[in-house]
């Protein structure tokens, strides 16, 4: 326990020592591990898990997913999936709740010929960072996963990149948190005022933005559901991220005969399905892996990612607001990033000294501008929750 | 009326003077047909218009689905067209429902230099047979249809082609046959010897092949309805039947924004959407109008036509059965040919000699070994019913 002394209980309820804001994996991490540490903790949101994680493909990707000019996001995120083995059997130890942890690593593809060259500049440079990248000849390729189409033109292995099912994921946190002691407070949120706890950390989402000012904005995505006839298992085992006719696509497979095929990345804050998108992810997926012509479409569904002006999460006390904890903007990394962020977070409200980790996603790194909103009037953006 | 004298009563019930087995739009304009010319009517459907035109799209092409070597269903589709504009007028008329009866007629396109030069040699038979089509330069087209992509070699406009909404369809017709007398029986008939009056008609679509051994066999169709955005009207406001690198699609804009994109002619009996369909049919649809791209995809469904080995419906008496009229086996056409069948049989029921039109769709042209099923024991294929 840290140092600082809870409050004392109110008339009709004992003041939590800490107030989380969304039920996505983030908030439930948070939960789970701070009510572990002993702290009262009660998590506000009205649809836990409704948020981008009900949409999200679950890649445990930090090798596949390092991309030129994130160095310390990249850090990160491989300090997080090094955490996931360890996470995810403690959550299953925890509530004998299968979450879908896979790892059989991820194939990164190209295509054709223009395909496969930026991809293997991209290969260049993870591999300049030291990374477990391995370049496969196309009969390799194809020796590990034989349903790629064969014009496949060459591809590379990251052994460390995992995944998990997110839907498995939500539940299973809940419960854990749940277990350890944390209340679930189904009410929506609408500003900071409405929480009373001695610590207030904000796992909102694209939400986060109406709530603290932050610069989260939506980032919409597209993702498709097939599942493999017959209810047989996919036919092939890796996480595939390929390039397909200038086309990013990647595609999970699940022991239950599932495959996400996703994603778009639009600056876009609706949530509609559109014929276009549909149309290029799944020319994508079935031009990597033929078989999936035959799949079952069950699901065409867009999501809101919590993104930022520089693609990094915001973690760590608002500037002027040591007590209230931003958690948000995970953009396309919020179930890779659910350890670290859940234990490094408990640090802070624990009142430790912030992991050297986390100063490159300061919640001020933006400017103190940035969250002017604060303890102003209420958010009025229509449309703009966060759950 | 008829010569034959009705039943007397039984104890608890009127015995019908025609049971009507299937309310899909067939049978429920037979209904209807029949209750006005003052027989009295059921109609036997645990679930009324949940079969083939749930999913179709509704248009009225007997031009532009002139096939070759299907003359006398060419006859009959046109026909049938021939009588929708008053039977649509009637049944607004009656029940005061709008069904989305339009006349703006379709245009046949062709994308790529081959697929135009594939139709043209439709056209020329279409138009061999003295048909109403007029090839138009790809100004003309373009005039007519600013939304065609740039790059769609040519077109022929058939005005005559119309369209109505099936989904708004079957309810009005259910309405008026109600409203004629006709009396719904919300229960499945799994044998004829279910159903008791003096004439039955089996307006079963894939249903009729157990209830009756007929050869109707069940073809796929995949279709997709998309929405434009922001709630407006489409962009086009012909029927679009196109030719897109091979692939054969429709396209058909409703007032409220609908656009129904199909479909697949497949020879299986699964009503799953496959990934592969879907891709196919979004790629053609968007490759002929681009603007669909941006269009929401508001639903991908399957349904099962009831096909036979010509292609052309069965009406008329079973063989050795006078009292068992067929209706069924209307394949791709049944909206189309609704009004005539409705026309005919009732005639038929009446006592009425067959009109000559009917002659090429006797029940009997398959040969009696066909219907042997009739008056043995109750059919057991699985999953073979009839609504």
């Amino acid at each position: 326990m840290t140092g600082r002394v809870p409050s004392p209980p109110s008339s009709d309820r004992v003041r939590p020592d800490v107030a989380v804001v969304g039920a996505g994996p983030i908030g439930l991490a948070i939960a789970w591990r701070c009510a572990g540490r002993g702290l009262r903790v009660e998590v506000h949101d009205p649809a836990p898990g409704s948020g981008a994680s009900a949409v999200a493909a679950g890649m445990l990707s930090p090798v596949a997913e390092a991309y030129f000019g994130e160095r310390q996001l990249t850090e990160l995120l491989l300090a997080s999936a090094a955490r996931w083995p360890a996470f995810a059997a403690e959550l299953t130890e925890t509530t004998g709740a299968e979450i879908g942890y896979r790892g059989e690593g991820t194939l990164m593809v190209g295509l054709t010929g223009d395909d496969l060259a930026e991809a293997r500049r991209l290969w260049a440079y993870q591999q300049g960072l030291g990374l477990p990248v391995t370049p496969l000849r196309p009969s390799e390729l194809r020796d590990r996963e034989p349903a790629l189409a064969p014009r496949v033109r060459g591809g590379a292995l990251a052994t460390t990149d995992h995944q998990v099912d997110p839907r498995l994921l939500v539940p299973a946190l809940r419960t854990a948190a749940q277990r350890a002691g944390a209340v679930l407070v189904p009410q929506p949120v609408r500003h900071l005022s409405e929480v009373d706890a001695r610590v207030t950390v904000v796992a909102a989402g694209c939400g986060a933005a109406a709530l603290t000012g932050l610069p989260v904005r939506p980032v919409k995505g597209q993702i498709l559901r097939l599942r493999a006839p017959d209810g047989v298992a996919p036919g092939f085992r890796h996480v595939i991220r390929g390039y397909a006719d200038g086309e990013s696509v990647y595609l999970v497979p699940r022991a239950d005969g599932e495959v996400v095929l996703g994603a778009t990345v639009e600056e876009r804050s609706d949530t509609t399905v559109t014929a276009g998108a549909v149309q290029r992810l799944l020319r994508a997926g079935i031009d990597l892996l033929p078989e999936l012509a035959e799949y079952d479409l069950v699901e065409a569904v867009a999501g809101l990612r919590p993104g930022t002006p520089d693609n990094a999460p915001i973690l760590g006390p608002l500037p002027g607001r040591p007590d209230v904890l931003a958690a948000t903007g995970h953009h396309r990394h919020g179930i890779v990033l659910t350890p670290i962020t859940a234990d490094l977070i408990t640090d802070l409200v624990l009142g430790g000294l912030p992991d050297p980790l986390l100063t490159p996603f300061r919640a001020d790194r933006f400017g103190a501008a940035a969250v002017a909103a604060l303890g102003g009037p209420e958010p009025t953006m229509e449309g703009d929750r966060w759950s």
